[in-house]
């Protein structure tokens, strides 16, 4: 890529990015876009233009509104996760622009004036004229061998890593004050006076899990105990409970039609019906709101029989304990509450929102091998990912196709089509499989028994990472060299080195996507 | 080693024990001995051979003893370490026991009845026609290639994983009921009611150390904080006061003599004098009673100011914070208490005795430093300790000992010196270098900064692991492996063999060692 295409691409960008701001601009100055673009300010009950001048919602009004918001109001609005989240963009970008401070203006001129491309080019100049880009020029490729310019790259990779270390500390200093702050606030959240107890051992015949939860935990925490809560497989209550739901939605809706139809021409008006077979298809034709009626009338008594069944003989071995203080609650998470290493397991309670209720009662030893087979697959996906692509790839090469199958042949043989197929299909395994990748992750990370959601996004995020480390750092980087070198030795390592190539711009992406998620 | 062999061994092993056995018997049934070898019931006011039975003193009653105590007695005698230790020991004999008792019976015949050996040295019976000896008949390398009594070799592997994890599981078990039970005795410790904290910040000008813990630690923990105790460094105030006490010694020890000296012909005396000088050989000649009353006028006072001063000044930045419950402790030794990693780190406090106090005011991040270049240095030490032990071993040959050192020649010229030295020289620098590993690695694992003696001990030990399981299993078993097939192709890896051959022995005698001490 030369200077020129460099910044065409660049100018091409700047003008769909221009047309996408005009057009969001029109369109959410409708007022009947509101629900849209304000929803949360509808949701408080707030008209979205007043108090506030026309100007602020223009295409860059709210660049001024977000850069004038303190942290406190981005707490008090998105909670603390919101303000660490920023806190980490602030980060990146202060270490690129402390980085780019110093470093643009020193390394750009010391490897701008140097000139070991033009001598490399120069040598065998019958073969390969101008084989470098504008850009490269400015890169360390063209410092020449053992120059005394080598240490102005040197001191400058000190300094990136100084400029590191030194924001990561202040941004970690500036979160732990954060949430030490958030700590300590009034607004009381169930979670933090709440500590998640598992591997609750069966209790003697005549107790139930909750007796045995409460009398263990009152006996170690006589003062601060306050009260338990243990899982229950609700599924079927929970079934039932479902179906009433529906049964007296569907009366309301029909009570609503019913209701139109008597405002029209006929008083009486018509009473809704439905088929009660196949998606309403087939079978008999009912009454709505009599039937439904019915139904909740039978399925009340059956839900109520089913909730003191699962109150009395669901209980799982997990149960939430609540405690009358914070600080209570944040040791009793930190402290081994049991002899055994595999008995009363406890752990910092998540938000309610956030539990995984499935992996609640699962024990230790389960979650355990659910791990070390989880962290089998992922190594094996991780590594061995481009055997299975390779395979693919080489069995969807656009004359496999075609012999395969024929019909196809008509779309295949225009040319225009062709000619895109030709491009695009080797790589179709590659794309399915890194679209899939992320969703792949967050199911096998979900199998290991993590009881939070957020932990379940962390753990996928962290096997994602090294994914991205083994495929750009070593599988692309060190991988090519190493292949280059072999290649020299071997004749046919051919498929493997296209793949890595294919592989690399977006591999690259993504982990600028992942340096921006993390 | 032919059996003949190995049983005179085991019969010259045995005459050696009955002898020592006799005159342990022998000596230890001489009253004026008591304090020799029974100062445990001296100490407790009990005389050895009252209320017994002069045969429990046989050479053989003591086993009598020991294996009816009971694990009671054990833990009232030795404490729940003995026991502990008890136990160990016990873990391993059953895991020897319980896989000698399936496995002897089915491998040795086994092995026995076939004759790999014997068919390899036919094959070659010309050049070795014997090179097996008895005991390698019944091994693992007299089986047969592919023969289907591999099967056998094969499950008793299994056997003995299945007893070994049986074994420690019902150990680790047992071990742990008995600490619990230690721990729920109504003997108080101190330990188990205190926490000890490092890391302590430095406190506003106007606090000192004490009250900056005291505040703190009464905030956090307000019903159970009962005091603290700041760690302080002492050394000039206990260097005065250790001057005094041993001139009180040596008051007491003169007014004894002068005591003595009045009895006999003369009844005024003679009053004991030394010189003050150099190991009380040259100077002036004092009366030492007086000159030592005198030394200690002087020196209280000196040590009242010098301890006020400590009390005040010498605060360091670590504690011991004592609680009223041993359930707060406990669980305050496992809480995080500061918002900040490296501040109010808190860990369960060691028994007093055991406390290393240098090292309980080193900070987090020195620690941190410490412990790295001291994995950096041992790492250093397990992997590469031949190349320095080769090099000495080059040099302290018996010719070149003769060249450098000539007054020698007297006494290594003799013949049976010379044969002796000759077999000792070259494995001289291994052995003073194994001798002395123990120490060393001790000293490493106190620089890193634990506070106390017996994780120390226990630091030091995982070290001494690692090489052994370096140098055993990988440096000998692959090593050698490795080696010889190396010597195939280089001609010259000689002295590293020979090297890795003369350690085994060594290496072996260490790790039966380090397995009976872990």
């Amino acid at each position: 890529m030369d200077i020129a295409s460099f910044v065409t691409s660049l100018l091409t960008s700047f003008v769909i990015f221009v047309v996408l701001v005009l057009v969001f601009t029109w369109l959410s100055r409708r007022p009947c876009n509101a629900p849209v673009y304000y929803p949360s300010l509808l949701l408080r009950g707030l008209d979205p233009w007043e108090g506030r001048s026309r100007g602020t919602r223009s295409p860059v009004g709210w660049i001024r509104q977000a850069l004038s918001a303190s942290e406190t109001d981005v707490v008090a609005t998105g909670g603390v996760d919101a303000a660490v989240y920023l806190i980490f963009l602030s980060s990146v970008l202060s270490i690129l622009v402390f980085s780019g401070i110093v470093l643009l203006p020193v390394l750009l001129p010391v490897a701008g004036t140097d000139n070991a491309l033009e001598k490399a080019a120069g040598l065998n100049n019958g073969k390969a004229a101008q084989n470098f880009t504008q850009l490269e020029r400015l890169a360390l490729g063209n410092v020449q061998k053992e120059s005394s310019r080598l240490w102005a790259f040197l001191l400058s990779v000190y300094w990136v890593s100084f400029v590191t270390y030194f924001v990561l500390w202040k941004s970690y200093k500036h979160v732990s004050n954060l949430r030490a702050a958030a700590r300590s606030t009034s607004d009381v959240k169930p979670e933090e006076f709440a500590v998640l107890v598992r591997d609750v051992p069966v209790p003697p015949p005549d107790q139930t899990i909750k007796d045995s939860v409460d009398s263990y935990f009152r006996a170690l925490h006589p003062d601060t105990f306050y009260r338990s809560m243990v899982v229950m497989d609700h599924t079927k209550a929970d079934k039932i409970y479902q179906e009433i739901e529906s049964h007296k939605q569907k009366i309301a809706r029909a009570e609503v039609v019913y209701a139109e139809s008597k405002t029209a021409s006929k008083p009486e008006g018509t009473k809704p019906t439905h088929r009660i077979g196949f998606l309403g298809l087939i079978g008999k034709k009912v009454d709505t709101i009599e039937y439904c009626n019915d139904k909740i009338k039978e399925l009340v008594p059956k839900l109520e029989s089913e909730q003191k069944i699962t109150l009395r003989e669901k209980q799982q071995q997990a149960a939430i304990v609540f405690f009358n203080r914070r600080s209570a609650a944040a040791s009793a998470s930190q402290t081994l509450h049991a002899q055994m290493y595999d008995r009363w397991t406890v752990m910092q309670a998540p938000e309610p929102r956030e539990i995984v209720w499935s992996n609640l009662s699962k024990k230790i030893y389960e979650r355990q091998i659910r791990q070390v087979v989880v962290y089998a697959i992922v190594f094996f996906t991780v590594v061995f990912y481009m055997v299975p692509i390779t395979a693919i790839s080489a069995l969807t090469t656009l004359e496999k196709l075609r012999e395969k199958l024929p019909f196809l042949k008509v779309v295949v043989d225009q040319k225009e089509i062709k000619t895109v197929l030709q491009a695009y299909l080797p790589q179709l395994a590659l794309i399915v499989f890194l679209a899939l990748l992320p969703s792949l992750l967050m199911f096998l990370s979900k199998l290991e028994g993590i009881p939070s959601q957020s932990h379940t996004v962390r753990a996928a995020a962290g096997k994602y990472f090294y994914f991205v480390v083994f495929n750009v750092f070593l599988g692309v980087t060190i991988g090519s060299t190493l292949f280059s070198a072999l290649t020299t030795i071997i004749n046919n390592p051919r498929g493997i080195i296209n793949m890595l190539a294919n592989s690399l711009p977006g591999s690259a992406t993504f982990f600028l996507t992942f340096v921006a998620l993390k």
